[in-house]
């Protein structure tokens, strides 16, 4: 069974977008997953299409209604659809590569992306969203955070990366940053390839790679180290 | 003087993408920011246009070469540049909005995307390369990243968000998360609006959204509340 993604959004000509490219493209010619662009407008019911309207208690920029969205989400997913529904924002949990993952295993995933200066917290509530980060940075609105998301998720579905990445060595899962990764030529301006790596020495090689990756954590990313 | 961005990567057609719509797309149409998207495979030298080799001292995957990268960018960006060299990689720095916010108030970007297992250490010393990370997963490249890393960027640029949001009150400018929002229906689904909202008592309104941000600040991210 395919990996199912329904994106909901007020900007449906953004997807596939750089999902229709390399891997994750290849892979949705391929049927290894798919993806439906839900224009939320199509769920207002006055005919100016209305999706928005003023903050209750005032305030800068516009929210977006809950029964709007609601009718939009009922739409892409009936309650009887198992697929998670996520709510790009700020707001949520930072974006973590378990739970890539997790959503990667299942059998899809609704994505919902606001825009303005946020959606009505009963829609939230009523429709049970997880609110997920990609980081601690504003964008223009969810899109850019659902392809991200998407794209993370592509990339572990079976057969998508081929031979082109081990999957175990990578930053994260092993829970260190990466070592540093040397190719040809042997020499660049001056610069040669550590001579350990040169050596033959499989032990050496993958001793001198894990000092290399937790050194780099302990500079950049202690907390990585710590469990934080 | 406009923001100027060089993305280079093997999917220049990723480029503008969802960039090219909404406020960034039409801040790109108004000549607000510029971008050129540089294709690396350009900068090989052999007749197979070859970017990549295995990685020194074995292991799984591809690098990306140094030479290669260097050409692309010393043509995309010669030395007396004054812009910022980025690579987007799962190993740099996580970015926040305070980084955000000082690359919209500079000349611009020069952002490299990497694929494969990585790019040969040798450029980033060389080129002296600021390594940004969006999170804590795996992209399939650094292309989404940058589309992310941008769209954060564009919406600072001066005249792009119109009236549309404060760019005060937002998630984490004020180092705490965004309270609820609500507005029109009154009523969804046998679910009110919280009465303070509508009460018209500025300082209670206040008062209450300060509280509930504090609150799922505490719940969610209290990483941001001890200044971790």
């Amino acid at each position: 069974m395919s990996f199912s993604a329904s994106v909901l959004t007020l900007y449906p000509e953004m997807f596939p977008g750089a999902l229709g490219l390399s891997l994750a493209g290849r892979a949705l010619e391929a049927g290894t997953w798919s993806l439906e662009a839900v224009q939320i407008r199509d769920f207002a019911t006055d005919r100016h299409r209305t999706v928005d309207d003023t903050p209750a208690g005032g305030g800068a920029g516009m929210v977006m209604r809950a029964d709007v969205l609601a009718r939009a989400i009922d739409h892409a997913a009936p309650p009887s659809d198992p697929r998670p529904r996520l709510l790009m924002s700020p707001r949520g949990r930072p974006l973590t590569q378990a739970r890539v993952r997790e959503l990667a295993a299942g059998p899809g995933a609704v994505l919902l992306c606001g825009r303005f200066e946020g959606i009505d917290q009963r829609l939230i509530e009523a429709r049970q969203l997880e609110e997920v980060s990609i980081g601690d940075y504003i964008l223009s609105g969810g899109e850019p955070a659902a392809l991200v998301l998407l794209d993370a998720i592509v990339r572990l579905l079976p057969g998508v990366m081929g031979n082109e990445l081990s999957g175990e060595e990578e930053s994260f899962e092993g829970g260190l940053l990466e070592h540093p990764h040397y190719t040809r030529p042997q020499e660049f301006e001056g610069r040669t390839i550590p001579e350990v790596l040169t050596s033959g020495n499989h032990a050496k090689i993958a001793a001198w790679r894990r000092a290399e990756a937790e050194k780099l954590t302990r500079e950049r990313r202690p907390d990585l180290l710590s469990g934080n």
